[in-house]
């Protein structure tokens, strides 16, 4: 006979355009299924569980709910929290206490090392809990699955400011030659890699691409830089911010500040800019687009979007069947035209661990992707989502957090 | 009679998201008007028409005219070229022997200087050209015009990304409780300010604004920023890239890069951020946008862009009216329901003036704007363009310069 119980869903790690489609996913596909309780949401993930603050999404308004669809950010608070050992039993006490028999959590890589945990103590205790892991991430570094929900919309954002940026550098003969982007993606190429997607024809920007998955080789990046300029006379360099040299240094962490012989207070890209301009001569402006990246649904993939809803709606379909410490994950079917069914790996697998960008993707001379690679993100970033509007600006919704608060005595 | 010709137009400067709805205006205006000979597009602005790179814009494809709607960047390229004495003789004699009647120059403050200087010339050697100069600039700095074609889509696009990434800085409960952005503006705070449209409620972000038009001050910016974290639990900061100190000393410029006893290789933000970190122990994020700004048309503003087209248009007629040494302006005629209508100004009196943000419209604090501003801007961002994708990326289109360029042998 099926658990019937309450659920929690909470939102975990740095944003993405569309996490809160998955929430919304988690929501709808609860409230279709037969026989279960309240689902709860936990605010700013498991820092606000462990301290009893809840929602109850049920007692939101439908329009907000939808609202979600189309709204960036963690609707209901995020959080970056590494659970000490004693505070796992509490959150088990409290789900007991609450009769929480689901526990859904949205997030990356350490997330998913939570709720392994959880998983892991809840069988040990005997608690009859089914925890599902929901993948987001713009860095797609999530191993198992195709690609992360939150990765389409940050490259196709990427790729449209790069593709118009570009534009802007190429139309302008001015004193800059040469544009530096700094893409976000932690230890891995994926969000810089996807700029490639802005290039049309040969001399098109992004002309060098530099990935972390491949030793960052100062002599080869200037003469990369001045060949191009030389060549086509302006220079678009897109640079992870993750990439290191060849001692697996970070170029922009601090301890590595003196890297290129200078101090250094911005990241990578004031770096690459001021070693050009040292020794190139050439005038750089560097953009460094920060949390624009995971927030800008105002150009966000409807593609990915449908699929951050679909991994929210498959991991209640998992519990309901019964399935516990698993993280959806998204297969593509159909290489061709495109297709994606969800899958599903055990937590275990997946936490703590990265997926890095493929090495046989990058080209040989280690400064731009190879085809394979764009015939793997070109359809992640399809389509876009229509936000509704309000004087001229994107009109967002916001979960009532404060009414609805539910606050264990 | 009627003067019987060819005209030129031509883009200079840092070029708008919608800058060639200006050349568009005054390529279908020109179709429209009787007995006016070619119409040239002088290539990167004054530099290339000395070096007689034009193409014919009749000869271009109808489709990609129409393209030049929703594309971003300067269609004809631009530059930022200060024209010698000598050279402006140059430009005459070259618009003599083209029989070139009709001179649209599409730029900021500068580019009002060089249109009135050929004016002059003109004049003073008696050949009948008529000079209209066609404003635009994310700036919003040109004066006797209620606002400047370019600014509503950069301002539109600075405050969605406000409103975006404000929604992240609140949602992630993490150990960056500071965010800096970094906006364009050069001397003037208009492209700052206009981050203030993303507030709607008292809490919201932007939480302060620094404008050029105010002295900054260290003791007091750290004592706001201390104030709203301790009241809100996050800041967000926003900052013009042309903020100066009690000396109009740059905050970002290299000459004062000892000026808050560090080195500095970034702009104000990392300065800014500096400073919040030794100071007040919080961790910041810096977001700077650079070229974004005024290359993203995938948000830009529809009455932005229909208002560059207006005075593309306007430029034509003025010129078909035998009038010249002109700026076409934009006049704000009914403040209720925003309709503005074009008028104009003499161009000497706009050249190398700038419009300062009023002192009356930034709060007694000196740290944001007051509502009087927010009624000003909000028009100017309204509606959005419908922009075509290929590939879930902006199809933009490209004129096409090689084949249809006229060399004068």
């Amino acid at each position: 006979m099926r658990l019937h119980g309450n659920g929690i869903v909470a939102q975990s790690g740095g944003p993405t355009a569309v996490i809160n489609n998955s929430v919304y996913g988690v929501i709808r596909e609860w409230q279709k299924t037969d026989g279960f309780g309240t689902l709860f949401g936990g605010l700013h993930g498991i820092k606000g569980i462990l301290q009893e603050d809840f929602i109850n999404l049920s007692a939101q308004q439908s329009s907000v709910i939808e609202g979600l669809r189309y709204t960036p950010g963690a609707a209901l608070g995020s959080c970056r929290h590494k659970l000490k050992e004693e505070e796992y039993a509490t959150l088990l006490q409290i789900f007991k206490k609450r009769n929480i028999r689901f526990f859904f959590y949205v997030g990356g890589n350490d997330s998913m090392d939570t709720a392994n945990k959880v998983h892991r103590l809840a069988m040990k205790e005997n608690f009859d809990l089914k925890v599902i892991g929901v993948p987001k991430t713009i860095d797609n570094d999530l191993p198992f699955t195709d690609h992360c929900p939150g990765y389409g919309s940050a490259a196709k954002y990427v790729a449209t400011t790069v593709m118009e940026t570009g534009i802007d550098l190429k139309d302008l003969l001015s004193s800059n030659k040469v544009t530096i982007l700094e893409a976000m993606g932690r230890n891995t190429g994926w969000l810089a890699a996807a700029a490639a997607l802005a290039k049309r024809d040969e001399d098109d920007v992004p002309h060098l691409i530099y990935l972390p998955e491949k030793p960052f080789k100062r002599e080869r990046f200037l003469a990369d830089v001045e060949h191009c300029y030389r060549k086509i006379g302006h220079v678009y360099v897109v640079v992870s911010e993750g990439v290191t040299d060849e001692n697996g240094c970070y170029l922009s962490a601090d301890s590595c500040r003196d890297a290129f012989g200078h101090a250094k207070l911005g990241g990578i890209a004031d770096a690459l800019k001021t070693m050009v301009e040292q020794e190139l001569r050439l005038k750089v402006r560097s953009n460094v687009l920060g949390t624009t990246q995971r927030a800008a649904m105002h150009y966000a993939s409807r593609t990915d979007a449908d699929e951050a809803c679909l991994v929210g709606r498959e991991a209640v379909r998992l519990a309901a069947q019964e399935m516990s410490g698993l993280m959806v994950t998204l297969v593509r079917e159909d290489k061709r035209d495109y297709l994606t069914t969800p899958g599903c790996v055990e937590l275990r697998r997946v936490a703590n661990t990265e997926k890095k960008f493929p090495l046989d993707w990058i080209t040989e001379a280690g400064n731009f992707v190879t085809s394979r690679f764009l015939d793997y993100a070109r359809p992640l970033i399809a389509g876009e989502i229509q936000v509704p509007t309000k004087n001229g600006l994107p009109d967002y919704v916001r979960l009532r957090l404060g009414e609805v608060k539910t606050k264990v005595s």
